[in-house]
């Protein structure tokens, strides 16, 4: 593995390993460890390109519990945007000393673009590209459902996959990188998938993903599911004649008080994931996000152990 | 100690301990200790809502002395103005592994708010939230009038109080948590405190504050004071038709070359102090600023030391 | 040497040592070396009155190398915006603990300002201001010109200086601190200097200086010369009706294919420079910036070195 660009690039075998360093980087039942020496004197660069506090500063605690020096380096207000090519910046980085680079771009394929060169010769991290991917959210993710299925039945992670588990995905899909990152690192891992959506809100060519295309949240809870992946809908995204009207939204694609009250009912275990930044009443409810299936926060902490793996494999290179 | 939200909580032994942990912080005569091993592993998480970089590169400083990792979260384009809760917020930087948040808000009360709930179990410190407080600031502002006294008098500052000390502090109280965190703690180490203002510049509700109020800064100058508090005039808080006539500001509630003259004339000890940044020209002068009396400088470092003990203290935990 | 404001201050030991420790700061052929216990414990601010992520990250990762503390801060947002004096916020930042100053200024003079005042006993190093200078990016050009000499003869680099080297620096001279800067380094390095561009781009005075001023840039090549300093097109600092026509521009003050393939034909050794970020397809081409003959990149990582050589010696102190 010499990039971490989009999760169709990684084979079983090399997802589960990322997993289960995850695993050793996180300690059992407790938060994250705290320092390791791994990278020490290496110089990790986050080149965002559009704003993302939460996901710069999950990166940022990541490569610095492995003792790396980090630089964060905003595209705004850079030389980028005095016309200065994505090529010429990412090999200034280089030059600079840069050992690995994150990059988030609004752009679909920006960081593949960049790997696929000749123009920089360094491990590159996708932390989200347009509405294309964003493979380090569903490796954390894979994460906490395969942390949660092992201490239900308990039995140890590591190795494991994720066969025969059902996955529902709701909601915005349309401009949802997170629901094609999980989508194929699901099926590598061996979980079926299901996304449940609005018409309106699915890609054009989403009949053709290996995955089921619903559009009734009710029924599919009522077959049984393992998880529902609550989506954000992003309003930012979408132009306000498209934006849904909250209520409607919230009733027929949220997760809402009803729904969590036919889960409990049911006594499933069902698990509720989020990749955060929720917006509470309309996509999922206070009372979801909160409830003890909800897995929102243990998401954001494996998704520091999962980046803290992606950057010593990235970085120690030999491990695959 | 759990928090550090305002000083209206702090009992004198508590006051008294921080102050004399920052005196170990602050080298005899010189400046802070460089580098102490104390919070290694550990992350302080500067979480701004308003811009204040005096106060977030002194937070960072002192954390970076202990050795531990910062993270700076801006509010500004996060995913909070894409509508997240504080709660959220909160609850991601505990899931990602702060250890402690230091929280800036524009609310009177976030602070607080964030302490009270059950969403996070961190220690929290306020480091300014609207109108109400800033409970570092009055700290040092205690640490520095506690110091200058101890040198003056020869002793050792360790232990001691602020007993039988007259603080006046001058000019917008209206607008300043700094003056209410002041008052509180000057109180409850013993000094008595009186506020001096324009009737426009001060709250509703300042009669029934355990202080002085006075409307005359030459009547509470000639009747002798130990330190003069300058407080900035807020003007960005204020509409444009309550700006002060700068001139007229100056005139009756600055300290300008005529009572710093006043001041010297009458060989006074009287000390000026000043939260920064300063107003030069309106609530001080030039000449007030720089002056042997003044203080300001001396408070920057100290702010320095007493937010090492804070966050020392605060991670410590079992120090009282 | 206790600040670094200028060239025009550097004698010829001076310089020449910066680059003899910048050597050692870059290892034999590679990087630069990763991580050196030199400044632990030392903090670095940069003061950035203008945005410059790229002299920013530079700064960052040579403090950072030498193990030292780096804070950031921008003036933008800051207590700067709100009316505080180059002076109260030099003061803060020596009394907040910081070990030295890398400043950026819009105004030419600044740092010098900074320096010449009693304000701060502090080393400052002048990252650019105005079009005055930016001496960090001459002293990383010297370097880079006496390294690729080094090589091209097979003789140490060490205690060289550029005697007898012929330079030309192309372009938007009016609006560059970098021609400035690397004027004066260059002539007391016993380089001798052309400068070549338009009359509307050259400042009023530009004949009093120790160079020559040409208005051929095909003639300065046909006539040999060792390195070609392509200066980037300040647009950005232009008003829109003074921004030169692009086509007519790399015409006639650009190199462009045409003259690569001259210098090519003539077997010519000559270097081509670039302080970046570069318009490609303006003052350069992108064929030229990609030849064998760029040094670009390699610019980039000597600035590291230079950096990280410059703060060393200004806070070991004791080096000349």
């Amino acid at each position: 593995m010499k990039h971490l660009l989009s999760t169709a690039d990684l084979s079983r075998e090399e997802a589960v390993k990322i997993l289960d360093i995850a695993g050793e980087m996180r300690e059992a039942g407790t938060r994250v460890v705290k320092k390791l020496p791994a990278l020490r004197g290496r110089t990790v660069v986050n080149l965002f390109f559009e704003d993302s506090t939460r996901t710069r500063i999950s990166f940022e605690a990541a490569a610095k519990r492995l003792s790396a020096d980090v630089i964060n380096f905003s595209a705004k207000g850079s030389s980028v945007s005095k016309g200065e090519s994505l090529k010429d910046t990412a090999q200034t980085l280089l030059a600079i000393g840069a050992d690995a680079v994150v990059i988030r771009h609004p752009d679909s394929g920006a960081p593949a673009r960049l790997a696929a060169t000749d123009w920089i010769d360094l491990p590159i991290i996708n932390a989200g590209d347009g509405t294309h991917e964003h493979p380090t959210q569903a490796l954390l993710d894979a994460f906490t459902l395969r942390r949660q299925l092992a201490l239900r039945d308990g039995v140890s992670a590591t190795g494991l996959g994720l066969d025969g588990l059902k996955v529902a995905i709701v909601g915005d899909i349309l401009h949802s990188r997170v629901a094609r990152s999980n989508l194929w690192l699901l099926n590598t891992l061996g979980a079926s998938v299901t996304m449940v959506a609005p018409p309106t809100l699915l890609p054009v060519g989403a009949e053709s993903w290996p995955c089921t295309i619903s559009y009734d949240l009710d029924q599919v809870i009522a077959e049984g599911v393992d998880a529902l992946m609550m989506l954000r809908v992003q309003g930012e995204r979408m132009r306000a004649a498209y934006f849904p009207n909250p209520r409607e939204y919230s009733r027929y694609w949220g997760l809402d008080d009803a729904r969590l009250g036919t889960l409990d009912a049911a006594g499933a275990e069902t698990l509720i994931m989020h990749p955060g930044p929720m917006n509470r009443g309309l996509e999922i409810s206070s009372a979801a996000a909160d409830s003890p299936r909800s897995t929102v926060l243990d998401q954001v902490t494996n998704g520091v152990a999962v980046r803290m793996a992606s950057l010593y494999m990235l970085l120690s290179g030999d491990l695959i």
